[in-house]
């Protein structure tokens, strides 16, 4: 008995883009909110997400040689404060314990907002010398930073997230690991998020609190807003000084080793949304699909449709790739509606006429087309299907870019780009954090992205005050 | 050119096992000390075993239906306090948060002891109908419990752990999910730990804050201390009830979902570092080994030898194994204490003769005995020497259980066996609380480990007040 069942509407992206995206994460079920303030709970669906990608990049920094570590959540204050920029950085969104087991702390103890300060800490005890070295080590965690405005993935007072802390002997090797990490990030959004995204460095304005250079990867959203998806830091010996980390090199100096930090957080699952979704709902990419494949059975009470349904369920299994079938007793049309509002990349509908036949219909989310296949080389079919809709994830995304990248030759243009068309803004820049400032108040908050690797030369002067440029830059808004 | 180089030494058990311990988990590299009082540093090879523990027990709950998610670590005080029971289990050993983002919170933030109260706040949103049920949720995550008192691994106030918290329709489901999960803990204790142990129920007094009833695995420690290694409970309607969680059934009425929790944590770690280790250090169990198997070259300066030991460390790590080649210029004796130190299972010698002979030497972690195998079938072979060890592991353990466990027929039996025998002790018991705290304070400190699954029926009568028995229990001391 059928029952019908609507799936619940969603606000056109168009109309509101931030309304969109709030239905979204709720209504396909990624997060809901919590009674504690700024902060999400990840249901199933999210959290499965967030398993696939902890397990791909986990894999990467692994091959490089990185190990896991689990430092202490709470940072002693005192320790927070010794390498100076840092801690002003961070002191004003800090969660603070002051209370534990009854009793009035005497020292207070910070919620980790970033672990640097205890990395530096243990790595003091046990690097003495260049045999010591290098120490890449990572960690899986939460941390806090506490926020007025939150949004669910994008920012919230708690999050997940992985940060690589490592020592190096020399400037060279750490820089090195520096562009590397990016390397990584860049990899992972492009080959298993189906983002390809611009990545640069960060202006001086715009790095990370006690470092010397931060990269940086700004994939766009849909509506040609920036992301900011993931950083590398090169501290120097900055912490090291401060923390006093000291080792005997091969030449039998005492030297402070160099270091770097990165780090991607569970803010990535708000860019697949945003970068990838549509009208319909979710669009995950295949590579990191909780479910990528859903099985909906036609006229499944007919005899032999649910043992070929689950038949076929059981050889995609085999196959190592991730399958739900849907027997439940909604109707065809709910079922569709349903996985196409959860993004799941692959739908494979099975009747009695496609069982004679040894078909079946494989449909596509992104493009809805439909392929009939046969059911003796299915676990190929299916897979090529996921990668097409990988393929055309990031050609999507690409384009998007493409449409979405505004060249700006002097101030009037960039403010008549930044007030008329959504996106990315190329312009050449002085160096000055004057001009960064000037240009986010008069644009009401567009904001330098990146130096991008690849720079061109668009002109000869800064498009903000004219004076001789040093740089291009990518300018944009952000969430 | 060899340069002499020194394993640690460490206390031996017998002289002290506490400083054993604390020598073992410092110099195996498992942990280190932090700034925090009470908080430790999961180092790599401490971090690794966790990362095995957890593919493991994971793949476990997923196959039985559980779906993982993440919770806020933040609890509001007073959703903590809408369980009277649990709240006052709980309440000393908070750690509070006060301020956030540097004003004065208006309610105070409690950092999660345990998750039941976020779980049922958001089970309350999502759980309507008998259709929604059963929910069966997990979460990998740190938890926070002020401890006076700390030890690595065993007791601090940080530690990881999963929480799985489950809701259902009737009654016999949930406790039959209780009982289901402690098979799973037993059976991971058995076939992945190398360590076989007594379940059983926890008495009234030793019960989990808010359970009607808890379940406890208890394996015993080399020194004959036990070691609660991880506990389900099953708590009726009480939380739900307290938290208005309710479902219409299948025949149209209002009910309250019957819950459970389950949890186990990094205290595991110090469960398989005090049942397997022996006064050269760590033995690890080859199933969460970081390294199962090391590699040491004989005269690896002599032509092919590296050559060879890197051709069997790739056939190593293609059949899947976990393999370290040490190359390294430090003697082969102290290759040996140190890897023996590290606890790895299986050492592989290989030299100039083997090599001519095709032929290498395993080496127990265990008995040391040596084995000299062809290298035809490395892959084979290495695998059952892995296997032999873990089954002499559990068989240690088992012996160990047997003789360091004893029958009280009564109060002065039990008293003289709790002064001169550490071990377990059986005992006949009333069912009161007052012959329970009797006993512990008699003997300064055994108490009520569980009443097991399979009683036996020693006497008629409580060994402590001689009243009417009502269950055999099993007591012992704690870590």
């Amino acid at each position: 008995m059928a029952k019908e069942k609507m799936v619940e509407q969603i606000t056109s992206m168009e109309e509101d883009f931030g309304q969109w995206y709030t239905d979204v994460v709720k209504k396909a079920e990624l997060v809901d909110y919590s009674g504690v303030k700024g902060c999400m709970i990840i249901r199933p669906y999210g959290y499965a997400i967030w398993e696939n990608i902890q397990k791909d990049l986990d894999a990467r920094f692994k091959k490089l040689g990185h190990e896991n570590v689990y430092m202490p959540m709470f940072i002693p204050e005192s320790l927070l404060q010794k390498e100076k920029d840092h801690v002003e950085g961070f002191a004003p969104e800090c969660a603070v314990v002051t209370i534990g087991g009854q009793t009035q702390l005497a020292e207070r103890l910070i919620v980790r907002p970033t672990s640097e300060t205890l990395f530096c800490e243990h790595y003091k005890d046990i690097i003495h010398s260049y045999r010591d070295l290098p120490k890449l080590y990572n960690q899986w965690c939460n941390v806090v930073r506490w926020e007025k405005t939150t949004r669910p993935f994008l920012r919230t007072s708690e999050f997940l997230w992985q940060e690589g802390h490592t020592m190096h002997a020399t400037e060279e090797e750490a820089r090195q690991e520096t562009l590397q990490m990016l390397k990584v990030y860049e990899d992972f959004y492009r080959e298993t998020l189906a983002i390809p995204a611009i990545t640069g460095q960060k202006t001086e304005k715009e790095k990370f609190a006690g470092a010397v250079e931060t990269y940086t990867i700004e994939p766009m959203m849909h509506n040609g807003v920036a992301l900011q998806g993931g950083t590398t830091h090169y501290f120097g010996t900055g912490f090291a000084e401060a923390f006093d980390i000291t080792f005997t090199d091969r030449d039998n100096t005492v030297k402070h080793p160099h270091q770097t930090s990165w780090g991607v957080s569970t803010r990535m699952i708000g860019a697949i949304i945003m970068a990838h979704g549509d009208n319909n709902g979710l669009i995950l990419p295949p590579r990191v699909a909780p479910i990528q494949v859903v099985i909906i059975p036609a006229a499944q009470h007919k005899e032999g449709v649910l043992e070929a349904a689950n038949a076929l369920k059981d050889k995609l299994l085999d196959a190592g790739l991730r399958v739900k079938l849907d027997d439940s007793d909604n109707s065809a049309g709910w079922k569709f509606s349903q996985y196409e509002m959860k993004g799941v990349p692959v739908r494979l509908e099975i009747g009695p006429r496609d069982i004679a036949n040894n078909s079946c219909v494989l449909v596509s989310r992104v493009t809805r087309e439909k392929k009939f296949v046969s059911l003796d080389n299915i676990e190929a079919e299916v897979q090529a299907m996921l990668d097409q809709v990988h393929n055309e994830l990031s050609a999507r995304v690409e384009q998007n870019l493409a449409e979405k990248t505004f060249v700006a030759r002097n101030h009037e243009e960039f403010l008549d780009i930044a007030a008329n068309h959504p996106g990315y803004i190329k312009a050449m820049w002085c160096g000055e954090t004057a001009c960064e400032d000037q240009l986010k108040d008069e644009t009401g908050g567009v904001k330098s992205r990146c130096i991008p690797f690849n720079e061109e030369k668009l002109s000869d002067v800064c498009a903000c005050c004219g004076k001789p440029a040093k740089h291009m830059v990518v300018w944009g808004r952000q969430y």
